[in-house]
């Protein structure tokens, strides 16, 4: 039965099996100091056009967002995030496990817009007892979002100009970056991100890689000490030339942007079927998660002969479904699901 | 040039990258709900001869030490260890980032004696001001231990028996568990651990996988929410089966056992060779890490030709190696390496 | 210029000065375990018909909220507080600190009901996702709460109810214990509080203490190692009979309830002149916190010849203010108070 | 009966608690914004001739040892402290539950050889795995150390070096400091502390005061969000002013020193009678604190009279105790114990 409910249903890319396999017996220095692990970081590094930039390699996303932001952080700060992000539901507190606090600011379709962040500041410093509240430390945003919505280079500008002002950190979480990067209009590349943003990290888990997530610090002040946080929070990966192998391979060759543009010109073939047979999408995405609102009927029918994803009910007859396609989905897959509605 | 300097230099075993591949486009449920995750627990269920213990897939081994730690201590207690300890020394102060203290104990040859052990517990409730100092809730051990040396059934069964009398968990580190289970004459097995230890794991990293330990909780009163508690530290793969399969291929057709026998035979061969040359184990190991002091003149000529691990001065004119041994060391390699002392 | 902007302006209750001078040259043993501390801590428990209840004396309300609520939460486990709750907001990220997310439930005029508490409940385990998010191990009440509304006895059952139905923990935070045990028509006195909570602490410092606040634990599974954990969040008075002696006079001759009944008497005068003027209350409080809207510019008026707490802006042309009494408070100053409304 | 035991078994100096009565009925601004706490501060700056310190107070002294050094470590570092220190062996893990090792330097006579220090450092760095280890961000000391032991100007300034050298803090636990001020010969007063020292605390608890210690950092980049720090560690009184009144009393008209030379007196004349009938000191103490060693028997007949600190045995026949004098010790008393030796 194929499977449309996430993007990390298979294990990876073709190539970086291949890569892993050709090289599995050669001896190579651990922790990352491999010369694998160096070639990949020099790549990400012109990539982002920022040849200061200091990259590391994580193993998942929670691990990812938890150390860089316990490691940008001062104690006494929080991070600020949509109430809808992935730091503030689904990292079972691991954000308040290393002592922070996650700030939650209304989102809109998943994203944090300047304007409401800065309204939260505002209110913030003009309460006479703020002294007594957790100061905001950093702005977490995730691009895509959970809900596949992305950013524009105007926005992140607008949230950098405002960490700026408030002497914070914006920091990115780019798990499913590379369906980001391929989606149609965005104005945001890899420089882009580099650029505004104080740390992120380049997903690899679901855009290709057995696992992986490439950390970039471009904030001069930030990650000198960044191995042996990685090694205290449990992240640091004894083989790593794992990672900057896959990542090595992932940017040679456009590959990771590639696949980025597989997966999303996917999605937008099963978005403008939905929409051509009546099913109004849930929000306007161009990435590679798509949502739309089914009749409780229609989705029973359709879960006996696929798996999409169930975010439960909007109304007594309605539910939210997800459509996720990734580097993995093919379009014989895509087709069948077609077929069925 | 041939490397023996520790037994993360490769990637997997040739077997479980193949598995890895074979199955590389296969769509299976993540966070380790897989049917690969299930067998191979199923298999570390019958190798331990416990049917109820709890089995988990980690990533690697501070991560393992540092979460399950923090899940059996109570948040006022701190955990008992050799003074050489893994978890003392080389883990970046993560048992201290969850919150616990790390109590020396002097040990042995990188043992813990039940003695020396029950001194301090003694001298601690002795003491009119314990109640101010940390209550000491597990004792940590590692098997082999960082020196390459093992555990008896009777030492283990002391610890438990101290663990016992006040209220402790007993906790195996067993990173390099296949070659400790390998070793001649040594009586404790995969059982006999879970009969004594209220918690373990079994490392794959060093023994075979690409990385990844196997968590077992025998104690039933551990490990039940330890699923949240692995995402809480960053130590949840979204891919879990990967770590599924690579054990699954490791305990079918003692795959894991030959492993362990392939490294300790080869490490006897070099310790023989050594002994034959005149040259002094630094401590009686019959497992794959080999400690031997040489003269300074000496190791420099050798590092000119192979790579050996330098523990650094014992006196003004020796000092002492590590050589290591692993699933991957060929014959080849080490006769060469014999050749040359 | 008489201050009504919160109740810790004076130092203590004379009765308690004279205690503290008549026995300051005694020589008494350390940390609480003196005749003064023994003897309040029997007091507690008779007034709170719970001979066996662990009572505890801390130096502050942060201090004890997070202390307590770190030893009953398990590390994967967070606190449900209404979104007003203290923790929540002003506490600086204490709880957070300890590892612990706090979690919020809507709250109404600053009370979180069972009903709410329950949906979020419901909705959480019926959340396919629950376990990669933190578990609610228990609720979190202020009774009276930050806006002086007080839960009544079926109320307080309620919450009980769902705790044991979910295995959490309720925990009250009565850092204004005193002026709700004191309220006209409340059916919650010391003994219910003991009954439906597994934890609670009767606020000192608001109710007449130069600080101290009496941590009383009635679950017998809870409050066992307090005493060590109290050291290890700095919480530990080296000369607790200080606190002690505060609390013994305080449960002498109904001391600790008559001072209740002089600051909700003399609220009760400022709540009935208010409301004659023709000044709504912003909701209906029974204890020493009263809560007005007044106009911007009779509120200028009044900050010239009295301080009373502004709580800023409900809309372009009125702000809200809180008045508080205390055991401090005098029969005069409330007449002036009146006398310029 | 008389007891020696400890420095905190009586009160507060009587003319501490004639000012906390005299001002109790006043109404004053929480929290330490006060005018009692501003003066308070101010003298303590000029006291240590340092004008731009930043001056705190808080309760305790594991409260101030925690809080400031959660506030001047990076979320990766450690703290040096000899064996012996307060921070390692009696503060039930404060330091490790905020996320830091504290890590042992063998001490002598309770104090830290910079040489040692340094020795740790440089064997620290020259460590191939460093950075898998917790780095060391502070220096502890405690003046006078636990066991009474002063440290020398020149042997401050050896310290500050180091740290210096090693971007490290220099960190002073006062909780005795009035003793040690007070001491015969010391070449260290209040402002050769604030000028060697990163951060110290001046001790009230011990000194004079109910309770309190008066936080004091020197270093500028230090100290700017520790009010937020206290609230969010516990250790914030909400009625400030009564530490500000404690310890302005102190620091009037040489109060805290005046107590200091009281104690050492009497501290003195003990030692000299105790010599004079043949006990040795066990170790050359000029502060209030004295040790001996006495047959068990002498120690038995002893403490059917007085209370004298009973550290354990030395050998089968002796046992080592303290004797403390402190503000409150008088002749009287003093001269009962010399009579029973």
């Amino acid at each position: 039965m194929y499977r449309f409910n996430c993007d990390y249903l298979e294990g990876a890319h073709p190539q970086l099996l291949k890569r892993l396999t050709e090289t599995n017996l050669e001896q190579t220095i651990a922790y990352g100091a491999d010369e694998y692990s160096k070639s990949a970081k020099e790549k990400i590094r012109k990539a982002c056009k920022c040849e200061n930039a200091k990259v590391f390699f994580l193993v998942g996303g929670t691990q990812a967002n938890y150390t860089v932001l316990d490691s940008i952080l001062k104690n006494y700060e929080g991070v600020l995030s949509a109430d809808t992000g992935h730091i503030s539901v689904h990292e079972a507190g691991a954000i308040e496990f290393s002592g922070h606090k996650v700030l939650t600011v209304p989102g809109t379709d998943g994203k944090i817009a300047a304007a409401d962040a800065k309204d939260y500041l505002e209110k913030f410093y003009a309460d006479a007892t703020y002294t007594h509240m957790v100061r905001p430390g950093a702005i977490y945003i995730s691009h895509p979002s959970e809900y596949g919505t992305l950013y524009t280079k105007d926005e992140l500008k607008a949230l950098r100009d405002l960490c700026d002002e408030y002497s914070m950190k914006l920091y990115l979480d780019g798990a499913r970056l590379g369906y980001g990067l391929a989606a149609e209009n965005t104005d945001v590349g890899l420089s882009e991100i580099a650029e505004y943003c104080h740390a992120f990290y380049i997903g690899g888990t679901k855009v290709g890689a057995l696992f992986g997530e490439a950390v970039v610090f471009t904030d001069e002040s930030s990650g000198d000490y960044f191995f042996t946080e990685m090694k205290q929070h449990g992240a640091l990966l004894a083989k790593g030339r794992i990672l900057g192998l896959q990542f090595d391979e992932l940017f040679t060759n456009d590959l990771y942007y590639n696949i980025g543009k597989h997966a999303v010109a996917l999605a937008m073939k099963i978005k403008k079927a939905f929409v051509e047979k009546g099913y109004k999408p849930y929000l306007d995405s161009y990435t590679n998660q798509q949502f739309f609102i089914l009749e409780n009927e229609k989705l029973k029918e359709l879960l006996e002969k696929v798996v999409v994803d169930d975010w439960g009910p909007v109304d007594e007859t309605h539910s939210l479904i997800r459509v996720t396609t990734s580097w993995a989905t093919t379009e014989e897959a895509v087709d069948y699901l077609i077929s069925l509605i």
